[in-house]
């Protein structure tokens, strides 16, 4: 693995899971490996779980962390070729790329999608960029499309729940305040696909995600009757595609309650906003998973930089 | 002990007086006994003091830091129970809570009060609201009214300063240009009943402290009287209990001076605004012991920590 | 050596290049000569490399690194001595230093010049009063006249370029859309000046250097001309001396080409505005040498923690 920048970088994502969760019965089984070196964290966008998870996974390796909110700490960045740089931003990534290159033994990158243009943040302009210029492994913290990090740990959460049975998964879109990059759940069907895995989504029209990810995926609007077959309903709002990055309405009877989800347990990534997302009731019951996923967030961060550190590229 | 939330945790506080001035002889002593394990630093609000000494303790124990200013860093964070996050705080701390519990061995959290309602701010709803979802230890580093981590090191500081001997002191109320929490005064008091130790209040009318704190000490609104009478002087702005958080003239005749002092030694927690608290003079003088007092911060959290890291709930 | 705070600290220069340079060979060569220590760096400006390069330097010594953003982490601080502070500015640096003294074993600190007036800059305020209050080896992270750390590592990058050869050398002003410091520019011309090296400047009128820092130095307008007999070109911006930190429109002319340079090599700081400050195709050029700088930063700064960690101050 030279990066971990998507699903798609996982080449055995049975394995990995397995592994990551072998990780987790023994953090420190390997303290000693990312010793005398360097892992940068930038963010573009705030972040709890990522950043604490993340610097959690790299000192279990001996990694040193250094992290910087970019912009706030240094300058801000400009991304477009051929600029004259005669306004706000003060440093091009043609040059901050290779020199966080040289600082950094790994290097891992958030950068939310503007919600601007939908053709735009598919091209995943601040993570391509990175890639281009950098000779160092990147690890994708969340980009405009991809949260793989986050998906890995949602993997390793229903392995955990489901073992070797295969549940009945739905993806639901839910409502929000604000319109919310697809990021996540383009990463969690996208791993679900890898895996096989017995999956649906619903949503409401004009919600559709990218037709290339949902073919051969069974995608439904009734969600109540959705949620009623499931096993486990992976919640999560996403903005429009069809009014890319605009403010709708509140949708309130897209918010999942325990009525809808009858016996089926309840995932999320994090942070949620109760009762617009989904109902107390829900997330303080025995069926709500989103703890014990943020908290695999470490080991899949943990199981993607050991195998960077392995790997003959670096 | 589970927690360092007020003073009320420390059992035996002579013992802990002595124990950490022990470790400042030798702070490396113990270096190993942090290893492989994460303290957890939450900022609310502003710190120096707080977060390098606390930060220089865990290291000086093995400890991995991991500092986290709340908003800034990662998400607005909602309290209030049943709420419909629909406006701007993304998540809610029965989630954020059990989450960082997940990162972290050891959670330490500065949460000022909010000076809008006494009652409010007594109730000390950050503090209670992380303690009654973690199942880590929690150390306080500033509440709405406690201050604990402080009043150790402000007790150490008078050990070294006095010895065996029991000094006269007075805590004395001092201007400033904001209305200021009372935490501070409250955990430097009831660390003074406590011990035992010789204590008199003094402030203006109108700034009575807690009534059950002050039960059995002498307050009195003769400031030049009490400080003339003093072995040390701990001074303190903190804001009008009657119209509690507001903003009042600044009380200049109530400045701190060398010529009310006399022999008496000077305290303060700092940060100090001079010649309104206190005159350069004295802070100048050789009788100041803020200095010393803020170096003690780093051996009062040293020996918190330690305490926590060996306990049984750890 | 006490402190680094300018070129003027460096008692062998050439030395010290040689000495980095073989740390750069093998920079975990002496992991443990800063165990148990703590560096604290204090930033009141922005930085990338600085915070970054640092930080790694001390890694590689074993130090403890705590960063500090002064105000957006910790308090304003308040410079002048016998103010009364009743304004924004809640702790004095006259206790802010002796504190930091004793939770930091060594203490870094950038502060740009606040540019309103010369003479203010000049007097370097805050290095100084760091200066006279400190009693731990302070490190210039760059003040309002001097960026020694910068200069170390362009010296390295010009010797590991030109080696035992003696390269013309012009420091030519470039146009940027505001007005920028002094600090770069004083120096490197300082550090060339005590190396003997072969040096000119050339600026438009106005924005003459220190007398006594060119004197002895060529001083000229003609851009063009310069930069055709040179082996290696410096671009820098700096604000007018005539008319300090005033914002002047950008002259285009000054832009460095390709064209201007001819065969030389091309030296920048960074963070560098492009088509402003010099055109894509030198920084796209092997003639480049901008990014090497910025890695000799890691080991410019280590040699200099050494240094201070060695000498029998500490």
């Amino acid at each position: 693995m030279k990066h971990y920048l998507s699903i798609d970088d996982l080449k055995q994502p049975h394995s990995a899971i397995e592994q990551a969760l072998q990780l987790k019965t023994n953090p420190l089984q390997n303290s000693g490996l990312g010793k005398g070196k360097t892992l940068i964290l930038l963010f573009f966008n705030n972040s709890l779980r990522t950043r604490l998870s993340t610097a959690k996974a790299a000192q279990n390796l001996g990694l040193d962390v250094l992290s910087l909110n970019v912009g706030a700490d240094s300058w801000q960045l400009e991304f477009t070729d051929g600029t004259i740089m005669d306004q706000g931003k003060a440093e091009h990534i043609r040059e901050a790329v290779p020199v966080l290159c040289q600082y950094g033994d790994l290097i891992g990158l958030r950068s939310f999608g503007e919600l601007q243009s939908l053709e735009e943040d598919l091209r995943e302009p601040v993570l391509e960029a990175f890639k281009a210029l950098s000779d160092k492994p990147l690890i994708n913290l969340e980009s405009a499309f991809a949260h793989p990090l986050q998906a890995l740990a949602d993997a390793m959460t229903l392995q955990e729940t489901f073992g070797s049975t295969k549940p009945k998964i739905t993806l639901s879109w839910a409502p929000h305040p604000r319109p919310l990059p697809q990021a996540v759940p383009t990463s969690f069907l996208r791993m679900m696909k890898t895996l096989g895995a017995d999956i649906q989504v619903c949503h409401p029209p004009g919600y559709e995600l990218n037709a290339a990810l949902t073919e051969g995926i069974e995608v439904r609007s009734d969600q109540a009757a959705c949620l009623a077959e499931s096993d486990v309903v992976y919640a999560k709002s996403w903005c429009s595609t069809e009014q890319y990055g605009q403010h709708l309405p509140i949708e309130e009877s897209w918010t999942i309650s325990l009525e809808k989800l009858k016996e089926a347990y309840f995932m999320h990534c994090l942070p949620v906003r109760r009762n617009v997302v989904v109902q107390d009731a829900v997330l303080d019951s025995s069926k709500s998973l989103v703890i014990e996923q943020a908290n695999n967030r470490t080991y899949s961060a943990q199981w993607v930089l050991q195998e960077l550190l392995k790997s003959k590229e670096l």
